[in-house]
């Protein structure tokens, strides 16, 4: 099985992405891998910090794991917007694939020393995963992935743009500074700010800037990462993916989709008791959204 | 840490109980783990078939894997009624602690012939496990419980007693067949009919034999466990563990409390999409459940 650096740098090649999406509940997970499976395509399971501390750090990691070595999936769990070192260093010890530093909220500076120093642990985990290989059900190690540019921090349905978020041109992720950014703290991905941000503003997201999607792409030599993908349109997501999204994130609307489908089985079914049941509905909404995604990432 | 036949045996010694709660969600197994965590006290999750396909046989036993040893927790995964000998070899080869093979509704001579091919089957897999000892999780052995008499399968609110479920006196669990029973199967660990039902009867459950349960209890030299405790007082629940009932379960109270505390979230918070937060009281109502539980089986 391919390793997730190895099915992102396929994504590259084939200029397709991989999806990225975020679980608070072991029937997302299995929402998230059961589509994935039946499409054969790598798939990313993300888990926020509130997410994780639901699930369990440790629980949703063997959770995944399981997965991956029954079925033989190519099925990654990710660390996503992670605030702090000591929680990066969590999830690396808990064996994700992945981790996010989210720094995006701090001075350039500030952001690539904290960033760096989660790199550099992620670096030495690694080295021991391999020195110990064939004891745990890894196939790899764990990538860190910066953020550069704010892009807010909800996943929710937005009345409007949220304060603070790269919108306009200028606030915007500069091609030069994520080159810098890359080369000091050595990340294996990058996320920028283009325009893109996180949960669903009513009307519909802002467009994103796929101009500097390309530059920053070209400028850089590790794989982009769009968050925030939730309300944007299919053809901008295609746009940015053909320009060099190597992977695409959603959360807002797989939590649009799980709720409704929850609210509409709970009152078709009044006296169901079974949370196995009355959830399942929920579960196929879910799954629904993501294979629509799934299609969109991989021009299918 | 105890295995889980010391933790029963401890019961046993000490007239008490260990609890037996069933979950169908991750959220639902923490609220188990962590009011038994809180109480120091031992405790089984169960899953039924259905329940256990939710959550994924391997996964619910890596998920209860990961919280023993992470938090060095008393924490056992059983395998409630499993009406094939196909699905208790699925969860004994996933690592479960215990498997119900219920085979009350056949006659007793075919329950034997099952429930002993189940025996043989675990022993095997305990002296495999036993001789690769130290690489998986696990803390001991697979346990098989037999079950003799039927109490009825459903975990809803019921109109009436099920059909078939034996309540009267000559229907339950006879000491004679209960003895032949286990010493031809070689259980573990013996589920009888003693005025026991699955579910919660309006009105209230009938009252639990209790001389039926003393009588049964000195005569086998297992621990008994009782089914269907939802809806039973707290007096006859106690007076059980006094008779010598050693393990007693609970679920539709459990499912009860969880869809209430659901319903109330959801529609208290309709703007709320993230589950983790709109699942937490619904998690909440469920420990409240098991702790008022726990605190009857162990005398608190």
């Amino acid at each position: 099985m391919l390793s997730l650096r190895e099915c992102i740098a396929e994504a590259v090649k084939n200029k397709v992405a991989v999806g990225h999406f975020n679980a608070s509940t072991l029937d997302g997970v299995w929402a998230i891998a059961d589509v994935a499976f039946e499409l054969k395509l790598p798939v990313i399971v993300g888990v926020s910090e509130g997410e994780r501390d639901y699930l369990g750090v440790n629980e949703v990691a063997a959770i995944v794991a399981s997965i991956r070595k029954n079925r033989n999936q190519a099925i990654f769990l990710n660390a996503d917007h992670t605030y702090s070192f000591e929680r990066v260093k969590e999830a690396v010890d808990a064996g994700f694939d992945a981790v996010i530093f989210d720094g995006a909220k701090l001075s350039l500076e500030e952001n690539i020393i904290v960033t760096k120093k989660c790199v550099e642990y992620a670096k030495e985990a690694n080295e021991k995963r391999n020195t110990e290989s064939g004891k745990s059900g890894s196939v790899g190690e764990c990538l860190i992935e910066g953020e550069l540019g704010f892009i807010g921090q909800s996943s929710k349905i937005l009345d409007e743009i949220p304060a603070g978020a790269a919108v306009s041109e200028d606030q915007l992720t500069k091609p030069e500074d994520a080159v810098r950014f890359v080369v000091e703290t050595g990340v294996d991905l990058l996320a920028p700010a283009v325009g893109n941000i996180h949960g669903v503003v009513v009307g519909g997201d802002p467009a994103l800037n796929i101009k500097r999607v390309k530059m920053i792409a070209e400028s850089v030599k590790v794989p982009l990462v769009l968050h925030g993908a939730s309300g944007n349109s299919a053809d901008d997501i295609r746009k940015a993916v053909k320009a060099g999204v190597a992977i695409v994130h959603v959360n807002t609307e797989l939590r649009l989709a799980y709720r409704s489908g929850l609210v509409k089985s709970l009152s078709e079914d009044p006296e169901e008791v079974s949370p196995y049941k009355y959830l399942k509905p929920a579960k196929l909404a879910m799954q629904k959204v993501v294979e629509e995604k799934l299609r969109i990432f991989n021009g299918l």
